[in-house]
């Protein structure tokens, strides 16, 4: 156990005096709408991006806005800068690369919003102590990012030095929510800036519940297709040609449908092939976190009979989101969605289908093995389009190392709670990049609630949380700068 | 055989020679957005009524809008005036009620329009001989309504009589594409003046052919509904709750896909029991009538190893589309729709799910069955909301009456040719309550072709039918007067 430095302990006091203007500044990016995946928001994406390196100038460090160039294979959700920043590049001791995102998700559906997306208002936090802040990208990831940056800032504050002195690399990107489509690239070409670095700390995960801080060690991968069906070379009308023509939308459904057997289990052939089995000590071990499926379903309007028909059989609802991969259709579209009736067959339908990957799946693998799949099935009379929008790898890392464990007992003194250690379902590509590049191990150390309804209506962060955030950062610096021989 | 009156010959004339006037007067109508299904183009709906009120005035008719009232189920496509002419009530000999309507289908996929939908143009029939008019609506139902509408308007020329002496009604709806909400309504109260007709004339159908007329004797009837599938009470992160929570998505396209069998005959306890079987009789005579299936698919960009797969097994195409019932899902709907990748679990998905039904099934019988079918097959954790959107009856007619043997004559008189005896796989709920209520037969004169693009970008209507359509409808006025003794 250790105990904060003197120099840590002022770093908590300016942060517990200066809330007010954390979240002003918080509100102040959120209004920014810069949704990645939309060209029609690249000009505010940038600001976004302008906006962050403001602030990290702010604390003190040397900042460049870079270009990652290119368009994405989808042609969209490219384009959009990295903010680096740089402190103490010539100090010793470790050298942490945070990454995190200034982009978000697509706000829509737009009329299930309480209040603007792109306004933030702050409100009591239903039926729990404190207040939240709500808006698109509160949690996801510009208010994670924020207690980062806000104990950067105070740190810079106090001590006069950039990140209190310690060597640090920040990466924020800008196409996060559309796939990092330019990052790979990105990585490579500047390798070098990033060779000397120990570990990644990304601040983009949950905890595993309300009071309960968690570490996470794995995140799944991802793989983002599109296929659209084509049947006539025009709309028809269902009267004149239902029975006649090949519908799209109830061959895709058909096709579709298929893609679970009925332990829901994925039916793609070789897709279970590289799945990394749960072992029993994490099974034990995550067992003993005594999550409750049902609690988690009721807070999202579900019963908890909800529960073992929603995921794999033969797997808790934990194991499912940690350890199985999972298809999932995320947008259904053809043929008339408006007002009352349109008596077509439309001329295609698509699906925007995506797989959740785990160790050690391969995001190309699984595409290609889809879209093969769909292919041998192919109705009669209809053709494929195939399009890739994003993928990624499935990331799980040592719990052993000390940066890690250093993490770990910054929580544990900015809550007062021992972080549990969890693996998460959502992905983070970089991650793996990281890994496979440069051979970096990533540290997620993320504030997130459950129910915070990351890419979804009324998205929200705790302030409580964000509390603990950055808290947990100012302390984790207070610890580098120990290893550094700063302090 | 007939051979034309003085008279006649004169009105064919005037329509030949006023071929211009007719197609400058179409145009003006088409240009008017009557898309009665979507609230916001109400105004531009009564605009095409008052077009059509004008014109039959201009035809010596006496002319009445008269409100329909009231708002249908859906709360949309309703509200539209029926515009109601008559010519000579006191006049003896038959009573013809013309029934068309002035109201459009929607016109979206917009982008796939080579010219606007609401800005009509003359083009070369491709690969054929003559031209063609392109707009929503230039089939459907304006332009065969105008057919009738000049043959009026001739007729008013010629004799200084409107309809040439002879007693007519003519019935022009506004919501025929929204489901004809209030029509049966509106003929139920207003019943007195109708019951006095003979038979109803309606010019909303095809030919078998170009170059072949054709009587259709039939026509099936339709229920669409619409069904959405809810899950969570909110859009959902597909990292974190793939796999634990039900993707309505998903659940919807399982569900539909089971609606079908492997013979593609709709999975519906009882769908079948009320299908009156295809005669030996009339399975002959279709065969007698040579259409190649093949050669239709052709033109809408399939090749002929499409027709089998797509319709019931047993059954050829014409008899899939002239007397078996067919299920089609017209819209699928449900997640991110837009460019790029959401990774999206939506809190619901919908699906626009029509059936076309034939004698003598019932609409609401099957509409009750198709939502008791999905209620049994309801996904863990979701549920279901039903919308009813409309229906019409199948109608079969009896094809040995004078009038509808007048009809072809007539036909016959105009094109040089003997018309084909025909059904169609379209809806024409009217007919059904026509008989129901008034025990009136109809007679389907229509002069559509299969490839019009009837409720699919660039719908056309070929200035060669339009011709035999206003020729055909002159010569049938022309037999009404001799059965009045007007001639």
């Amino acid at each position: 156990m250790t105990t904060p430095t003197t120099t840590a302990s002022k770093v908590l006091d300016t942060l517990a005096a200066d809330r007010p203007g954390q979240i002003e500044r918080l509100i102040d990016w959120l209004k920014i709408p810069s949704i990645s995946t939309d060209p029609a928001y690249r000009d505010h994406t940038r600001r976004a991006a302008a906006w962050a390196a403001e602030h990290l100038c702010g604390a003190g460090l040397k900042v460049e806005l870079m270009e990652t160039g290119g368009i994405g294979t989808d042609g969209v959700g490219s384009g959009h800068p990295v903010v680096l920043g740089t402190a103490n590049p010539d100090a010793p001791g470790p050298h942490i690369l945070f990454y995190g995102h200034y982009d978000v998700q697509p706000a829509d559906p737009l009329e299930l919003w309480e209040s603007g997306p792109f306004e933030p208002v702050i409100r009591p936090a239903e039926g729990e102590v404190g207040e939240r802040i709500v808006a698109r990208g509160a949690c996801d990831d510009k208010g994670q990012v924020a207690t980062f940056l806000e104990a950067l800032r105070a740190w810079y504050g106090v001590t006069g030095k950039p990140a209190g002195g310690v060597r640090m690399t920040v990466l924020l990107e800008g196409e996060e929510e559309s796939g990092s489509v330019n990052l790979d690239r990105f990585l490579e070409q500047h390798a070098d800036r990033f060779r000397s670095c120990d570990a990644c700390l990304i601040s983009d995960t949950g905890m595993l519940g309300r009071e309960r801080p968690a570490i996470t060690y794995g995140v799944r991968g991802l793989v983002y297709t599109e296929v659209r069906l084509h049947g006539a070379n025009q709309d028809l009308h269902s009267g004149l040609w239902g029975g006649r023509a090949p519908n799209p939308n109830n061959e895709l459904a058909k096709v579709l449908a298929r893609l679970w057997d009925g332990d829901r289990r994925v039916t793609i052939p070789g897709f279970y092939d590289d799945v990394r089995p749960i072992s029993a000590e994490e099974r034990a071990a995550w067992s003993r976190l005594g999550c409750d499926a049902g609690d988690a379903l009721s807070k999202i309007g579900l019963g908890p009979e909800a529960d073992e028909p929603s995921g794999e059989a033969g797997f808790s609802a934990i194991e499912r989101e940690w350890a199985r991969p999972t298809a999932d259709i995320n947008g259904l579209f053809g043929g008339y969605a408006g007002a009352g009736a349109k008596t077509v067959i439309p001329a295609w339908a698509g699906a925007k289908v995506s797989f959740r990957l785990v160790a050690d799946q391969s995001p190309a693998k699984v595409e290609a093995a889809f879209f093969e799949w769909c292919r041998a099935r192919t109705p009669a009379g209809c053709r494929w389009e195939f399009v890739s929008h994003s993928g990624g790898n499935p990331a799980t890392v040592r719990t052993d190392s000390e940066l890690l464990k250093a993490a770990a007992e910054a929580v544990r003194r900015a809550t007062g709670v021992a972080p549990a250690m969890i693996k998460s379902g959502g992905s983070i590509p970089v991650a793996g990049t990281l890994k496979s590049l440069l051979g970096l191990e990533t540290i997620f150390m993320g504030f997130g609630l459950d129910d915070d309804r990351v890419h979804s209506p009324n998205e929200k962060f705790e302030l409580r949380c964000f509390e603990w955030g950055a808290r947990s950062h100012a302390l984790f610096i207070d610890a580098l700068r120990r290893k550094a021989g700063v302090e």
